[in-house]
């Protein structure tokens, strides 16, 4: 096959794997697949991205692996595993994206990986996983993470210890994954930007879809509306803002963040996951 | 020893050592014992089944044990910690079962995986952990995790990597541990069966003490009484049924479980843990 | 320098790193730090402490590192990262304290470590992390975890697996570093003992900050008053008290605790963090 060069040589070395999941920590879940793993590949090092993502939502997975997957080694095998569709017809993939491989099902769970890696110019290839060898041999309906994706992931991590990945050993190429409609934000003639809250963190931190890119420049020539309430104060890091002040912020992840110093912008606005905002130019100079 | 011969000779390899504690993740506690751990055995692979079980609760402790460890590897040291009586009379326990190893507290934890390798013929020999050399130097009296299981499980690992386990030397064979009373499913000569609900899961799943070969067919010939509620459907997978909808499914442990397709059954049906239920043979067709 | 010889050589080893930090497990920070240290040391064994220190709550995370470091093997490399001036002017520190490293904010999270290696006579040497070398290309203003303290500790963690320790090259000797105020036990004159409860665990225990060694016996010669409540009964092990019953004990970690057998005691008596008490040394017998 003509990608097999490609895709093929890479540096032996100690296979790293992520787990992103809905399974939570109080059940056997995600135990299981690491033991699942240890059998085929005692080498590899298995690192959990989170697994509280909340049961069945796409889009906070998506957002997960995004906000990780850069930050890991060239070859590390990301495994996702979000999985409403779970023995129903939607097929387990293997995608090449950048220097990274992922596993996960045809469910839109990477939808933003794939977005950035296509805007960036990377290489994107997805393979239906199909290879039998790389399953237990006794497969559920219900727990494909255990009996589907950690073994392929495991079987991977073979090939990159050895330093010889047989991709198409996995499965066929298919043209293309199922995407997730995530808005984008909007770039109006006036000069303002609409977007919407995604997430809410640990920390109350509300993450929006508008980007770093996004806004040029925040250095105080920026309102943010949100409901009925005006934002005006951009900071650069938590600890500028008084104790208790709502303010936006370029947060870690490159996203605009509506936040607040030692507090939790979400409890004390009442902003939600899924609200409109929209940033305005200022006319004028606000007090900042 | 007559059984030195039998328990001695380990292929040679990565130890792999399990937890199961009540410790949650909050505090310290699971960090320390992976440090006492590390400073004996080095290269042990550490992974968590949860930490999450229901403070003192044996019988989910006996579960999350028993959903897991069949898919470790061979020669992996399981250790339990779900301990109430620390501190007092009660021993902790050594257990060869199968070809995997149990370290934890004898207060019928280790019940389950008993029963199921007694069921298919398999190794059990119990031990008492007397060594102190296998224990920190200074014990607590509430907090053997750190002060006897783990470093305990630590050179068992250490002997495991070795390729040879002495295991007389933690101490003498006892007979029989503390089983914990689980109701089995009862077999009617009206063919009915009757079972009680053992746990909910991290998605609102219910599984029950009916196990699959307990329900020789399920294609639509059964019927299931549970408090004032009759479940008729039965599916192989989640997204078989409509969301929403309350059905019957044989989980991925092999359990008969209550399910609902992109919700959590036990909070919409409010079904709790110890109800008891009544699967009933049909005598006509129901709707499937 | 004069210190090079001091801290040079280290025994070659597998570097183990922990990670104590508020930043939960449901976004992905942990797995990005981790994501981090796997690209820059792959050999690194990574130990979670804790990742729920309550947001930005330094006396935690001071308590959460105190009582798991001890029981980590010499040469280990803990990181500590509760933040909330992260982007200010505080700084990133490099501190050996006995035989351990640490790698955390100059913010008083250290305080309790460094108060217990300098009553030990242990050795105590701070310095600011400082080379850019050292840090991630690209630093955020909001999350030094994954853009200095992970990648500093990863780099630490290679020169420890190798053998030999430059800490120079991490930046200048600071004298001294933030101290919290954590209140001392009180001895007064009439041989009464005042504390105060520090935190409370996953079991309800509740921490006090009195000390085995503040107390040289507890064989029924005290009680303790707290709010409106007298504690007359100490234990050694939680089984020794009757189920519900609330009794002090010596905890595991060297504290006095006011515990309950199977059961909440913070649930049960409603003493809260913060709460002082008195250990009144007993004039007539009390019943044990």
């Amino acid at each position: 096959m003509s990608d097999i060069g490609f895709e093929d040589k890479v540096t032996p070395q100690r296979p790293i794997l992520t787990l992103t999941t809905d399974f939570g920590l109080s059940d056997p879940f995600v135990g299981v697949m690491k033991g699942v793993i240890a059998g085929i590949c005692p080498a590899a090092n298995v690192i959990d991205i989170t697994h509280a993502v909340p049961a069945f939502n796409l889009l906070e997975g998506a957002l997960a692996i995004w906000q990780a997957w850069r930050y890991f080694p060239v070859e590390t095998v990301h495994v996702i595993v979000i999985d409403p569709g779970v023995g129903s017809e939607r097929q387990p993939i293997l995608s090449r994206m950048g220097n990274s491989w992922f596993i996960a099902p045809d469910n839109g769970v990477l939808t933003l990986v794939e977005r950035d890696v296509r805007r960036d110019g990377g290489l994107v290839r997805h393979r239906s996983i199909q290879n039998p060898q790389y399953m237990l041999p006794v497969q559920s309906h219900t727990f494909h993470g255990r009996d589907i994706f950690a073994p392929a992931a495991a079987h991977l991590a073979i090939q990159i210890e050895r330093g010889a990945v047989a991709a198409e050993s996995f499965g066929p190429v298919v043209e293309s994954i199922l995407q997730l409609r995530i808005p984008e934000p909007i770039h109006n003639s006036d000069g303002s930007i609409e977007g919407v809250v995604l997430k809410s963190d640990r920390f109350g931190n509300l993450l929006t879809n508008v980007a770093a890119s996004d806004v040029p420049d925040t250095s105080g020539g920026w309102q943010i509306e949100i409901g009925s309430r005006r934002i005006t104060r951009f900071v650069r890091f938590y600890a500028e803002a008084e104790p208790g002040e709502v303010f936006a912020i370029l947060g870690s992840s490159g996203l605009l963040e509506i936040a607040m110093n030692r507090g939790s912008a979400q409890q004390a606005t009442g902003i939600a996951v899924g609200m409109h905002l929209r940033l305005v130019p200022n006319e004028r100079e606000f007090p900042n």
